[in-house]
Parts: structure tokens; sequence; C-alpha cells
């Protein structure tokens, strides 16, 4: 179960890659034991897994069966290590099992290479464990998140509608099913080609807010239902913005349609911007107090935009084509639909990037191009929004 | 006086530089007479400034005293030659001054060096003559224009208003008078400080539309009535875009505030992209058809604008200091206030580019920098807008 007081200490925790992870031998079942046992969330899982990297290879292959004692030599307190002790028991586990058939859910764990979310693997608090309702194979798609204010206008919700559905026809539409602006974005999406995900505080068997119980009932059944929070979790407002940072970390971007000066919405745009996505404004007029907040945002790099084309535009590279068949392998797709646009030089160079990160002067070395001229294919991938440069100047692809 | 078939040939005819047209020996009398004569417009006048470019320095010195015959071996056909005979008369240029002197107006050509606005002798097509009423000396301050529709709501009319009055405060703002947009922009920005410009496609002295007669007066008082036709010009529709292009060239950008789909005020738009200046949107309702056509300008790039800070950050770098005196020299004040914000080594880098335009390989031997860091610094530079890569891969300062 998630832990407020310790979200505080999260900065200081190394998130373990899929690799390391997988190299300690936890199990998914034990991982899950562990998210839903009172009193450990996600700061102690991490240091758990830490422990277990430390200790080498296959250090918590046998954590099914570890004792309240082996789980405080790994610094859980006394509490936590009796929770733990109770939660991974065989009986537990098969209770948990039970319940899940029960709620028709499905549960999504970190170790999953396949299921779990590739972009959401990339943030710096990635959830361990999420439980999902409806067609878990939209978590493959490109994803575009909606957001704005509960309070919205007539104007912010046909925009949010309209967008729902037009984004849904290339992307999913990542929203948290509040009122307002996220359920019109929902309800234009739900029934359009990539359908959409709600992405809830509480656990996906309990609709919140009531007044969406219709909207909830049918993405549980046409689109999907997300939630970090195990079942029959109680709802505190500490899960909210835990909840955000999952429909910032899934999608590509993040659309604010409508949201006034300091709005609840925009920490998810906040978010999103502190995981390197893009964050998107539609324009609203300025003397409006509802649009207000929104349009600040273009005071932080956000980019207009009017229709779902504006958004399609600016991810054309990274999509799946519109008339293709989808794609069996998303890296390999990547990879081609990268290089789209580019000339020979760029190509070049992008194909290098591509095989693995690189500085200015290994390009230089292996492209075998003046640096004046490298530089001016790197500025160009960089324009094209291929690349990225990061500390050291080195380059990796987007 | 101005020719509208002949517009259609301008692209094929180059204008001389001011070093050129000075060296001509052309003097600002015989321009001004050649400008006023019937028949002649901008692409006769161009030539026969290259006529004198190419007879060598000094040719056009005596042209004030001209005859028919001289003026046809230019080039001109009898009708012109004719009319030029008459225009550069002493009696003609004469009755000229006392036309001026009555109307409160004074003239200002291309040969002028000192006022003759920096901006607007960048551009494709400049004018050879502008008349003006009012302060002349607002032509040497930064401008920034607001257009937009004549059948404005009023949220466009109170965002111009306002925007214009918040620019004005450090650009002065230019506009067309126009009902609308426009007439809102003068009216807030008319008694601020840096005043409005209005470019009208008639002559200084007649006031078009008549509906804004009050403004155009105070206009003409407090701020600067600015016009390439000559006085008692009949107004025809092909003067407007000719008006608009004038507009454009004298500013640093263009704010298009509400502007249906096609919209005329558009045009003005399109002539600063084409001159590569800077287009604001401010953001309006996207289900409102008056402010669509403004908001597609996203879509080529414009940057949006909630009110004249978004403006004047932008421009931050080559603008007067706020508090400071005016500069007496606008290259020494932009070299200082270029360097503003820049760490150490960018600060090396912009200096040798301000020295003079440099390559990338020049600029790692002379900054001995290695090419990774150069490269960076480079791409900050780029990111803070002090300079710009041509083709070439070379840099300039902007």
């Amino acid at each position: 179960m998630l832990d407020n007081e310790e979200n505080k200490k999260k900065d200081n925790v190394r998130v373990v890659s899929l690799a390391e992870a997988l190299e300690t031998g936890m199990t998914r079942e034990v991982l899950i034991a562990l998210h839903e046992a009172d009193g450990i969330g996600r700061v102690t899982i991490a240091t758990v897994f830490l422990y277990g990297v430390m200790k080498g290879p296959g250090s918590l292959r046998d954590s099914g069966d570890f004792l309240a004692g082996d789980w405080r030599d790994m610094g859980l307190s006394a509490r936590q290590a009796l929770a733990a002790e109770r939660s991974v028991r065989l009986a537990a586990r098969e209770r948990r099992q039970v319940r899940y058939a029960e709620g028709r859910m499905g549960v999504v764990t970190y170790l999953d290479d396949d299921d779990y979310p590739s972009l959401l693997r990339e943030i710096a608090d990635p959830p361990w464990v999420l439980y999902c309702r409806g067609r878990l194979e939209l978590l493959r798609h490109p994803a575009i998140a909606i957001v704005g204010t509960r309070l919205a206008t007539g104007y912010g919700r046909k925009m949010a509608e309209g967008l729902g559905e037009g984004c849904a026809g290339r992307m999913t539409v990542v929203s948290g099913l509040a009122k307002g602006i996220d359920a019109a974005a929902h309800r234009g999406a739900v029934s359009a080609a990539y359908g959409t995900i709600a992405v809830l505080a509480g656990g996906v068997d309990r609709c919140y807010p009531p007044e969406n119980a219709a909207l909830y009932r049918e993405i549980g059944m046409q689109g999907l239902l997300l939630a970090e929070s195990p079942p029959d979790t109680i709802l505190h407002p500490g899960l909210f913005p835990l909840r955000n940072r999952i429909i910032a970390g899934l999608s590509y971007g993040v659309v604010v349609v409508e949201a006034a000066h300091r709005s609840g919405a925009l920490i998810t745009a906040d978010l999103a911007l502190g995981y390197n996505r893009d964050v998107f404004v539609i324009p609203g007029q300025v003397t409006s107090p509802r649009s207000l907040g929104a349009l600040e945002y273009f005071r932080k790099g956000a980019h207009p935009a009017l229709d779902a084309s504006d958004i399609f535009q600016y991810y054309e590279y990274r999509m799946p084509s519109v008339t293709g068949p989808e794609p069996a392998n998303g890296a390999a797709s990547g990879a081609s639909a990268g290089e789209e646009g580019l000339n020979e030089d760029e190509l070049l160079v992008y194909r290098l990037i591509l095989d693995r990160p690189a500085s200015v002067d290994e390009l230089a070395t292996f492209s075998g191009m003046t640096f004046g001229h490298l530089h001016s294919v790197l500025l160009n991938l960089l324009m094209k929004r291929r690349i990225e440069q990061r500390t050291g100047f080195v380059y990796h692809v987007l």
C-alpha cells in the first residue's frame, strides 16, 4: 500500500532498471504482495530491490518464503516486516488471485517486460504495480493525455470532447475521469479507434467521482481503467498527484484544455515538463479566468494546438503509420519511423546515435564528417526532434 | 505616383543599397519629384537607380536638369519621360514644398540615412519616399505592429487596446488606422511613452476611414501619421497591401489579435513572415470564426502572446534598457545588450561572431574550445537568439 510519508524521501532512492530488477530473482507475485502489504510503499520496495542488487544475482529468488526476520535484515521496520511476511504467504497470494478474478482485474508489474508501458518505465518514480480493467492492449499504443479543470465552461467541454475524439483516431487518450474536461475527453475518445485510458486515484473497482459512473462502466468495457492503488483502497487527497504522474508518464504529451491559474489539473502538466514530455494548450480567451492557467503554459514552452492534427503533426515521426498494420514490435517500428524525412547525412548520424548514445567527437570520428558539417547535421536532427542532447554533450535518439 | 501594373514586374528588379544610391548623385528632391510624377512607380525608380549605378558615380548628379530625352535614355516611356521632366522642374519642386508646409508634412526619402527607418530599408521593396505628419522621432524606436480584423469582437478590441497600451510602454505601436483592431491598438498606445504610428494607404493629409477622424487627428499630434502615397492621392484597393508591407517592414514583429480565415489583416502577417519578422497571436476561442484565421498562424510558427510582456521578453536583447537613457548610437547599445545573460564561454564566442561572421571551424580555432563544447555553446547562443546560422554553416549575430 502507498505510504505518503515515505514519498518525501523518494528523491534520494534510485529506482533499479528492469534488467537489475529481473536479476535479483524477485517474482511478480512477491512484488504485488509487497505493494499490497500495509505500510509498505514505493520507496520501501525500491530499497528492497537495491538490497537485492547489492547482494547479487538471484538474492531475492526465494523471497516468497521470507519471514519477518529476512525482511528486517533488508531494512524494513518491524511492522513492515511482519506485514511483508503475511502478504507474501501463499494463502494471501491465492486470496488475491480470487479477488482480481472477481473484479475482472488484470495486474501488470514493473517486472513484466512486454505489458508494462515503456514510456512509464522512463519516469523517475514508475509504479511497481498497475491494476487494470478493460482492454490491456491500449497500454501499447502511442498515448496523449488530455486534462483540465473540473469547473469547465461549455467551450472547454466542447473542445475536450472534440479533441478526445480526434486524438483517439491515432493515439490512446489518457485522462483522470474527473468531472469537466477529463470526462469530456474520455467521452469523445471512448468509441474511437485507439480508445481511452482512465487512470484512477483509488482502485479500479471503485468509480470516483460517482457522477461519472456510466462513463466509468463504458471505459471498463470499451477502454481501460488503470490504477496504482490496489482494489478496496480508501481514497485520500495524496493519491491524486500520484495518479497524475501516471497520466503524464504514460503519454507522449499532455494537452491542457482549460485550467484556472494554479488549477490542480496543471500538476499533470508540470509533471509532463519534468519528464521532458510536451505540453500542448488549447487556446482560449486571455480574459477568461478558466483559461488563464492553461495559457500561462505558453510561457513555459507549451505548444498551441487547435485540433488533433496539430498533435499528430508533432509526433508524426514516432507514430505507427495511419494506413499500415500495427507494429508487432514497438522498438523496431520506432527505428524505421525515425528515419523518415532525413537526408543521407542525417540518416548516417541518426543511425550512429541509434546504435548507442554518442558524443560529438565520437560522431565526428565515426561519420568522417567535418565538424562544421556534423554540427549542422546534428542541429537539423535536433530541430526535427529525432535526437536530444544530454549532459556531457552526448546525443541520444528520441 | 504608384503604379499597380509595374508592381507585377517588381520581383525582377534589384533595389540598390543606400551606398549605391548615394553614389549615383541622385538628390532627394529629384527622388521625390520622380515618386510624385504621374505614371512613375517603384519599379521605374529602381531602374533609374540601377541605370545610375551602371553609368558610374555621379551619373545622376544633374538629374534635376534632365529633359525628357535624358529620361527616355534611361528606359522610361515617352509619357513617363515627359512626366519626369515636368516633375523635376524647380517650379514644381517649389510648389511641392509649399504643399508640404501647408499640410504640416515632413518627407523622408530612401536617401536620408538617419531618418529613414533602418528595419524598413531591409525589406525587398522599401518605399522610396515616406510622408509624415507628427512626431518623426517615433521612426527611431523599436516598433511592434498590432493588426486584426475590422469586424472585431468586444474581446478583440479589449485585447488590442490593452496590448497597444502595454506595448507602447517600451515600443512604438504600428497599425493601419482601420476600424476594429487597428483603431483599438492605436487608441491604447497613443498616449503612452513610445506612442503609435498609423500607416495610411492614401496620403497623410486625408483620414481614411472617416469614422476614425478623431483618432487620426490625435495621432497627427501625439503620434505619427505615415504614408508612401503623396498628398491628394486618390485611394484605390491596390494601395492597401502596399501599405501593409510598410507596417510589417517597420516592425520587429506583427501581433495578430483577431482575424477570420483569409482576413485581409493576415496579409500583413504573411509579409512579416516573408521578411523574417516574428508573428505573434493573441489566443482566442478556436470555435470563434473571428479568431480562427489568427490562430492558424500557430501552424506557421507564430508565437502565443498573452500580453505585452510576452513580446518584450522576445526582444529583450535588442531593446534599449527600460530605465536607462535612450542610446545615442543604436549599434553600440545593441552590442552590449546582446551580451546580457551570457556565461563566459558564450560571451567569448558571441564576441568573436560580433566581430565578423564566422564558421564553426574558425570559431573552434579562435576560441580554443573543443568541438563538443563549442557545439554546445553555439546551441545555447542560438536558443538565446543571440546568433543565427546561415548557409555554409556560418554564424551571424542577430
